[in-house]
């Protein structure tokens, strides 16, 4: 921890496009933008340890404030010395609000993530929702639990992330339009009493907004001009952004020139590769998703020459690295043959060797988009 | 590899029993006697990669050429440069004869297994037995496999591995005094077939055999006889140890005086705590187990205070390591507290984390026994 405090410092933006090249400076060092930010929902990035993720150069972990809460308890993190602690990572990490994992228990998102990790689905666990905030039941015991913006930032403060992401409602992308104009309006409410909780006790933390409004164009030029006003730290965009990824590009490009350009930004949940390579010239600084550790996990590797299975024919006899010019420690000690071996004998071993590789492949990657817009060839 | 020839070395035999001290020479290295073997069935210990198991100090791995020779196949492997190379470790490896596995799918040990795997159950997957070897259906394709004592030494040798084991027939441990006597004939000339091929292509390997006649006394006297007559490299013992840990204590204790001391010995299975304490004042030289590892995915760390359950009540709060005094990466880097909270939220890292513990104990706890030995304490 060098306990600096947070700032953006806006290296160069493309003659070419909105591409920009930064670093933001937080508590725990650097986090290089653009930049990809790895998922690790429980404090962990599946089948990897932290001190090998900040080794890879991950420098921006995500983890669940709704899991967190849940399971060990955000005072249980607080009592360990905080979550860098606990987990024993000394980069940066950010945490949201656990608004997004509520709610998608009320529209089905989040169902479909206990079922993978083999937890019990539990129905209708929302049981209320008002101007507070939102009244529901743990899927580990059954208890209620009451979240709101207070007692979001109070748990984000406990958890102790680098970042920390104002409280939100997250409408399904069905939302009519009446609807999703008196949810934007609570957002904001709830995003405020964010902010003024925050500012009570910074903590050292830096604290995000969520610029919402859907794929309706007033509604998110409202969502990111009254956002925009309020001295939050930085800006995600959230909230649904279409059904296609041709929609979410929309969104994107007609959002980010509103968001305020001395401050980072986040667009929330998205980093395949081709939404990256759209969202760049943009001007997008950081991206989270689960994809490329989940893909990792379903024995999908990224490469050069683009995904490859590692069970396809012809691996098991591929006795080369998955990739010859890969520096990652998965092609520098293994073969492609015995990652495709250990998939099929359904090995653990086989989910981290991969998850190495597809993070290293991610962390080069925009490593090479930021002197792509050093360059402005981007 | 240092191309070194097999070779035993006895250092010291206590003054108050028969437990020993050696060293087994082999051309990937050392193994220091009394020593643990790690279990890594498809060629991995489970959650660990290769270099991680070798700097724990793990001098023996043992690997399975049933499930090797079906995934991915014992050609593979040799086409890969052998199992050495296309597993990246660098330490003496043991494979066993297949043998075991393809019995224990006549008498249900393998299903369990299979189910523990998530793999599919296959009924009836042995087809015939008769004095030639076992004809059974790979549960990977239901393809028809032989395997008898040519082919699985054939295999063994395409596969590489420092130590290999004579092809044997595993009886259940119900079979009547009769059956026994007509199995272990037949073993015998199984074994010796196995050190025929084995002798026109020795192939810088090690063979041993495997002695049998379950809790017979004078079968297993015949058998250590019969086989010590022989040239083999070394002296397995497996085949039913009886129904109780005392029982199998009995026959080691029976049988160890009769195996020739100028051979390395194994004892095939067994490596649970209180069984390595009875049995290492008989002289057994090495002891393999899937025990540590399997235990340590279940959650079950071995500590010098007993076994602790990670998610045992207190834990969740016990922000030290598991051990204060440990030497392991994961009590060295992570506490109690977060390995609780990743059993508790089924992260796959925890079974990786604890699986390093118990696998630093093991090799410390052998470590500790033969410093005992030498001094005459044990």
């Amino acid at each position: 921890m060098n306990n600096q405090p947070f700032r953006f410092e806006l290296l160069h933006t493309s003659t070419k496009s909105r591409a920009r090249v930064g670093k933001i400076h937080t508590p725990h060092g650097i986090i290089d933008t653009p930049g990809f930010v790895a998922v690790g929902t429980n404090g962990s990035i599946k089948g990897l340890d932290n001190p090998t993720v900040e080794e890879l150069g991950v420098q921006l972990m995500f983890c669940n404030t709704y899991h967190l809460m849940l399971q060990p308890g955000s005072k249980t993190i607080k009592e360990a010395g905080g979550i860098h602690t606990f987990i024993n990572r000394h980069q940066p990490i950010i945490t949201d609000s656990g608004g997004f994992q509520v709610f998608s228990l009320m529209y089905g998102g989040v169902h479909q993530e206990l079922k993978s990790q083999g937890l019990k689905k539990t129905e209708n666990s929302v049981l209320k929702i008002n101007e507070e905030g939102v009244l529901f039941r743990s899927y580990r015991d059954g208890s209620p639990v009451l979240l709101t913006a207070e007692t979001s930032i109070q748990a984000q403060k406990d958890i102790g992330a680098d970042i920390i992401v104002s409280f939100d409602e997250l409408p399904p992308s069905h939302t009519d339009p009446d609807k999703l104009r008196r949810s934007l309006d609570r957002t904001h409410r709830w995003e405020k009493r964010s902010l003024d909780t925050h500012l009570q006790n910074p903590n050292n933390q830096a604290l995000y907004a969520v610029v919402h409004g859907g794929i309706d164009q007033n509604l998110r030029k409202k969502s990111a001009e009254y956002l925009g006003s309020l001295p939050f730290d930085g800006y995600a965009v959230g909230g649904s952004l279409g059904k296609t990824r041709e929609e979410m590009i929309e969104v994107v490009k007609f959002v980010w020139p509103l968001l305020p350009t001395d401050k980072p930004n986040h667009l929330l949940g998205i980093a395949d590769l081709p939404s990256i390579e759209a969202c760049i010239p943009a001007g997008v600084d950081t991206f989270d998703s689960a994809y490329p550790t989940k893909a990792a996990r379903h024995g999908l590797l990224l490469t050069k020459r683009g995904r490859v299975r590692a069970t396809a024919g012809g691996n098991a006899s591929y006795h080369r690295p998955i990739e010859d010019d890969c520096t990652c420690s998965t092609c520098q000690r293994f073969t492609l043959s015995y990652l495709c071996h250990l998939f099929k004998a359904h090995e653990l071993t086989a989910y981290s060797l991969a998850t190495v590789h597809n993070l290293h492949f991610m962390v080069q990657l925009m490593a090479d988009y930021r002197t792509k817009i050093l360059e402005n060839e981007i």
